[in-house]
């Protein structure tokens, strides 16, 4: 009898946002497996620090590059593919052996989650079950005070990846906005925002939900770049007050 | 000494997926505050159900329209914010007294969910907290093993309400899309995915993590209109396997 894959999301950051069903799950499960930066615990670690039961085997699966290098590198995609290949066959293994693996990830999974690349190579081989996550937007635009989307509003969800030209089209064609991937696009989605003319609308919002949050108006942001849990938001049309 | 709001997001219908926070302050509020429509329990209520403390107070709100009246309706806006005033004024009225107060949501409250209309009333006059929730999307994309937005992909989040050149322009630029409020917009939105050539990519989720559950490709779903409780989902790029 092989085990069943859990991808479980575990929220924004603040422990006490996991789900009720999240929580059961860490608690009985004999293997949890992770992605972490070299040299840290894990983020989506980190949240379930307290739910994790006693005596469960851990896979901590350690990112090949500590800075990002440009996702159209393909050395870059290589050896990426080789790592989420290789953790893939570690929880496989797991699963092989009898043992159920909760696959742990920051916000909800299906939503720019890294766990999709484990689920994409095991959910077709194995018993599989997704336990969705409150969205660290949401956790963001919550601490925020900022009601999104009303009624017939228009939500866009833009990596701060985009070129320039078109986060503005973008931009322009939404009521609201959420711009994920802040960190060195910084400066060009100020541009972009300022462009759209939705920058006095604009929210920063870094590490929403967790120690050392910080929320200010875009425009009263003086630095040239981000960290890594950073966020933007616009709200929409009724959210302007 | 006045309460505080407590604006909670109930998540998707499943109640096992509410957070720890929100089972937290549910079991320990002196009052429960939640809207239905007439006839009904209410949605957010029946998913607390079990986690509302004994002895707890409920203030219920019942829309004043059953069916949906458009609501570019003269008539249909006086009626809401009349009504949505009347139900602040209660509430205000409970922390005058003293009392705490959550206000029940599902999915997320500040994404598209109706308890932003009392936030938008009580949250500068009162102490005000908003506990986000897993979004009604997010439980749908789970519960469907749909992987939806993958590193660079946009996604946008249009009402099922808009215009059908509207929906196809939209859907055009995006590379992941979820249609809300589809109902009886079924006909135009599935015109629309054929016209931006994504129909063989929607997925069709009717009661995400509840009871009746329902999940199909779009192409293969035949009635012509959808219950309130539905939403088209089309994955990202990587999504597509």
């Amino acid at each position: 009898m092989t085990g069943t894959l859990y991808t479980i999301g575990m929220g924004p950051g603040d422990p006490e946002l996991v789900t009720l069903k999240a929580a059961r799950i860490l608690a009985g499960v004999p293997v949890v497996a992770f992605f972490a930066k070299r040299g840290r615990v894990g983020h989506a670690r980190s949240i379930a620090a307290s739910l994790i039961g006693a005596g469960a085997a851990e896979l901590r699966f350690e990112y090949p590059y500590t800075t990002e290098i440009g996702h159209d590198d393909p050395q870059y995609r290589v050896a990426m593919d080789c790592f989420y290949g290789k953790s893939a066959e570690a929880v496989a293994a797991a699963l092989d052996g009898g043992d159920d693996v909760a696959l742990l990830c920051e916000g909800d999974p299906f939503f720019y989650g890294s766990a999709m690349y484990l689920f994409d190579r095991l959910a077709r081989a194995y018993r599989s079950e997704t336990v969705p996550g409150v969205a660290g937007m949401s956790g963001c635009w919550s601490r925020a005070g900022l009601p999104m989307v009303h009624g017939d509003d228009v939500l866009s969800i833009l990596p701060g990846t985009l070129d320039e030209a078109d986060l503005v089209a973008r931009l322009s064609g939404a009521h609201a906005a959420v711009i994920m991937k802040v960190g060195r696009n910084l400066e060009k989605i100020r541009r972009a925002l300022e462009l759209a003319s939705l920058i006095d609308r604009a929210v920063y919002v870094e590490r929403g939900t967790m120690s050392g949050e910080r929320i200010v108006p875009l425009r009263d942001l003086v630095t040239p770049t981000a960290p890594y849990f950073s966020m933007i938001l616009v709200p929409g049309r009724q959210g302007v007050r």
